[in-house]
């Protein structure tokens, strides 16, 4: 038997085990329902997963709806695709916190969003439901934490729902099922790199 | 003044400060170019961020290719989604190694799929290309490093590059701008749920 051979045969045999470890777990994880998946972390990718996911879903008929808290006054790549494909969006539209700089009108955008992401919350015709950003709204005390918490919890048995934002609370990820933190290891903007159309918003 | 006041005055002044730092950031970013994003780490969500940012560059009138390396035996959502706009597909489509087992035939089909990746590479008309999983093709040596990291650093100026997968090479991440790590918190799947259509795949 040459290297090569021996080093296929070995390849073979490991994958073979893997096989039969991952074929385990996939037969232990038979329940079906809408989960609940919190992206977080300070790197950059947490709202493009948030949107990856949107995609994936309306690619596969499901229906989904996006709700943007603090974004909304930049021009959005994905919003453009995704709102041809019967997406819906619900946008605070006011930009970021520092820009506003008035935390009563922040407030106030805040909560009307918030109205439409809990009707949203209860509507067992959305698959999925994106709140992009949402742990803002906690963090700075916009929105009554028990309320959104109650809202997510008690969604239809099947909804999936994405949250997104930087620093989420230890009860959001109480109730998520999955959470995936995402760090920056280094990023091109700190680079003097700009933000560009089609990569960056 | 009442607590009310005083708490909107210090956030106002508070976010005025945040601005200015912002502000002197955007200003100190000037440059434009194609640039590299490597989405790694063990956690969920690296795929889907790489499908992100082709769906917000194609809703923005961008054009993008996706390389898929080991996926593509799954139906894919995104997939489904996005060739409707123009996305490229190459798709390795032979499953994950554990399944294929064949050591030969993997690195077969990788070398296949890479000649399109590089062809993509040197297309100045291409404005973004997603290499997913490649990660992947460089630890179990189905790839020559140095010939990838050469297609990707002397990619047409403009091109904007994500690779996702976990284990991302060292010298990878060196040619990369901006470097995200998704660390698994914790995950649906783990606790007995199957993945779903829509969200996970």
């Amino acid at each position: 038997m040459t290297d090569l051979e021996r080093k296929n045969e070995r390849h073979q045999a490991r994958m073979q085990r893997l096989k039969e470890k991952v074929d385990a777990k996939i037969n232990a994880a038979a329940e079906e329902r809408g989960i609940v998946i919190v992206v977080t972390g300070n790197g950059k990718g947490k709202s493009t997963s948030g949107f990856g996911t949107v995609a994936r879903a309306i690619g596969h008929g499901l229906t989904a709806a996006v709700v943007q808290f603090i974004k909304g006054t930049w021009a959005c790549g994905e919003r453009n695709l995704l709102e041809q494909h019967g997406c819906q969006f619900h946008v605070m539209a006011t930009g970021f916190t520092w820009e506003t700089q008035n935390r009563q009108a922040d407030i106030d955008a805040a909560e009307r969003v918030w109205q439409g992401a809990k009707k949203l919350l209860q509507d067992e015709s959305i698959d999925l439901v994106l709140l992009d950003e949402l742990t803002y709204m906690l963090s700075y005390d916009y929105l009554d934490l028990d309320e959104v918490l109650d809202a997510i919890v008690n969604r239809p048995i099947n909804q999936h729902v994405v949250v997104t934002g930087r620093g989420a609370h230890k009860k959001l990820l109480e109730i998520a099922d999955t959470v995936s933190e995402v760090q920056s290891v280094k990023h091109a903007f700190e680079a003097g790199v700009k933000a560009q159309k089609g990569v960056d918003w």
